[in-house]
């Protein structure tokens, strides 16, 4: 009998495949080793993942950043795929799923990257804890900002000026940091 | 003055960072070389993904499943993210984000790879046509199976038994053809 290994957590799909070669001369194992699917829990890891990616095509120092917004209520949703559900279902789509919430705690994270030619990169991490508004508000900034209030203010970052929301701002910070690296 | 490339798409990142490095004798230069964010659009990309990542610890023949259910009426959300999706926003979320439209057609894929030690996957892939429930429906399967009827039915996959929703799922026409594949 031939023995197939599946790389597989999901009793589901396991029980459909084994029910199909009931009548092969098959062996279907199951094996838990997990792998990624291309798919991160944290900023940290896009931002690394990122940069490998370009040191294998682009010979001099460089940043690249990568951001997300981790709202409480929707167990951290739309985190490290902010960029993808922006472009989905966007705006729009995160406030309905927030209608009848009153918990509308959330955190912007930043992650700059600072890499040199065949090193490691270095890290530099901005976080700021706000709140998602009930509507959109404002036209500045980008992505996220018309909805987010961060904390111990009333506008969100994109009622304000770029000066204000850097003041404020998980990118912001992590540039403070980065910049604070770069002049020494 | 030292220059610094900035790997980036986005206009609003290029302009914020420039205006904190106004003042210091640093150049920021954008450069738009794209990278992948360990964010992809298709299934197959994660599947291959994975695959390479197990054969780095793994040296039997072996296969892994990637699905995704990509809604019409939500530019393709949740696709390759359906996982993540699910343990967050779930399928309430889901529902909720479709509350309001009558464009219920989405269309549930599955990749499956075969991997042989140290060679390139072989990928057999399956779709299957179908609508989005108003509300969740039955108790079998898993994932998002209680809220998708396939095209010409009336039940949802979580209404039926794992043989019939075998016969017609996305994953049950790419098994058959790794089976067709396995056999020869």
């Amino acid at each position: 009998m031939k023995k197939l290994y599946f790389i597989t957590g999901n009793m589901g799909k396991l029980a459909e495949i084994q029910e199909r070669v009931k009548t092969l001369d098959i062996k279907v194992i199951q094996k838990d080793l997990g792998y990624p699917e291309i798919q991160v829990e944290n900023l940290e890891d896009v931002a690394e993942y990122g940069v490998k990616h370009i040191q294998k095509q682009f010979n001099e120092p460089f940043i690249l950043e990568d951001a997300g917004l981790f709202i409480d209520d929707l167990d951290g949703f739309p985190g490290v795929y902010s960029k993808y559900v922006f472009y989905t279902i966007g705006l729009k789509g995160i406030l309905k799923l927030m209608e009848n919430t009153t918990k509308r705690s959330a955190l912007f994270r930043s992650v700059y990257a600072y890499a040199e030619p065949n090193s490691k990169p270095i890290l530099f991490v901005g976080e700021c804890k706000g709140t998602i508004t009930i509507k959109e508000r404002g036209t500045g900034g980008f992505g996220y900002d018309p909805i987010f209030v961060p904390e111990g203010e009333s506008k969100t970052f994109a009622e304000m000026s770029r000066e204000e929301k850097n003041r404020y701002s998980h990118r912001g910070k992590a540039v403070d940091e980065l910049l604070d690296f770069l002049k020494k």
